[in-house]
C-alpha cells in the first residue's frame, strides 16, 4: 500500500503558503514551480485541499490559495486525509458472516480483525495529528541559512 | 487510501489455520471455502503469506497450508506486510530539493514531513503488532455457542 505523491506535494505546499503575508495568496502556478512540479496535479491536490477545508481559494488577478486556519491549527493528518479521504483505510467486507459454518443467527457487526484495523488507524492519525504545518516550517528553516531563508523570501515577493 | 481485501481475508484464513491440529494442513479450496471466497484469489493471498513465513506450504495428497509458528507468535501487522508489503507507505521523493529556491548544496536526506509519516506508521505497525492470530481467535470463539463451535470443529475434520 502506498501514500499517493500528492500527499507530500500538499503537505509541501501548506508549508510553503505558511510563509503567505496576511491578505496575500499565491497560485497553483507558483506553488507548482517553487518545487518544480507539473501545475495541473498539483492544481488538483490544491482544490482537495480547498475541498476539505485547509486552504481557501482567493479569486481575482491576484487570486490564489492561502491557508484556511494558522499553520499551527493544520497537522499533516489533515492533509493527509484531504488527498487520500476520511478512511479508514481497512474496509471490513464481514466475511466471516459467509460459509459453511455460519450460525443461523450470527453476531453482526465488525470482528476483532476489523476493529485491531481501526485502532491501529486511529494511533496513525493521532501520531500525524499532534505534527503541525508549524512544526513543519520551523524544522524547514532550521535547515536554511540566512542566503537561503533571504531566497525564499524574494521569490515570494515576487510571486505574490 | 485502501487496505486490499486480501488482508482481510489472509487475517480470517489464519485465525482458522490456527484451529488445525498439529501436522495437518488445510487446501486453499478448504480455507477459500470457509468464508465462501474465490479459491483463485485466496490461493494468491496464501502465497503471499507462505513467501512472508507466515504460513508454511505442505505438499502431497493431505497438503496444504497450516501456520509457520504459534498463532500467539503471529500480529496482525505479520499479515498486512505479507499482502500489502513492508512499506513504508510514504515515499519521500525530496520534492524540496527541487526548484528555484534551493541552495546550491542543499541538506540532503528525508525532511520532518516524511519523519512525521514514518514516526506515524511506526504507532500503527505497534498497535497492529500487538493484536495476534491468538488474541483473533480467542474473540472469534466467544461469539460462537457450543453448536457453532462443534459445527465448525466437524467442518474442519472434514476439510482436513
Amino acid at each position: 500500500m502506498k501514500i499517493s505523491e500528492g500527499v507530500e506535494w500538499a503537505a509541501h505546499a501548506c508549508a510553503l503558503l505558511a510563509a503567505v503575508p496576511e491578505g496575500g495568496a499565491l497560485s497553483a502556478g507558483a506553488i507548482a514551480a517553487f518545487n518544480d512540479l507539473p501545475k495541473a496535479y498539483m492544481a488538483k491536490h490544491l482544490q482537495a485541499l480547498a475541498k476539505a477545508g485547509v486552504v481557501v481559494s482567493v479569486r481575482g488577478a491576484q487570486g490564489g490559495y492561502r491557508l484556511a486556519r494558522p499553520p499551527a491549527e493544520i497537522s499533516l493528518w489533515d492533509v493527509r486525509r484531504a488527498i487520500e479521504g476520511p478512511g479508514p483505510d481497512f474496509h471490513c467486507a464481514n466475511i466471516r458472516l459467509k460459509g459453511p459454518c455460519v450460525a443461523p443467527k450470527p453476531s453482526s457487526g465488525p470482528c476483532a480483525i476489523a476493529h485491531a484495523f481501526w485502532e491501529a488507524e486511529r494511533a496513525y492519525q493521532a501520531a500525524l495529528g499532534s505534527m503541525t504545518i508549524a512544526d513543519v516550517v520551523v524544522q524547514a528553516a532550521r535547515e536554511q541559512d540566512a542566503e537561503g531563508l533571504s531566497r525564499i523570501a524574494a521569490w515570494l515577493r515576487a510571486a505574490l
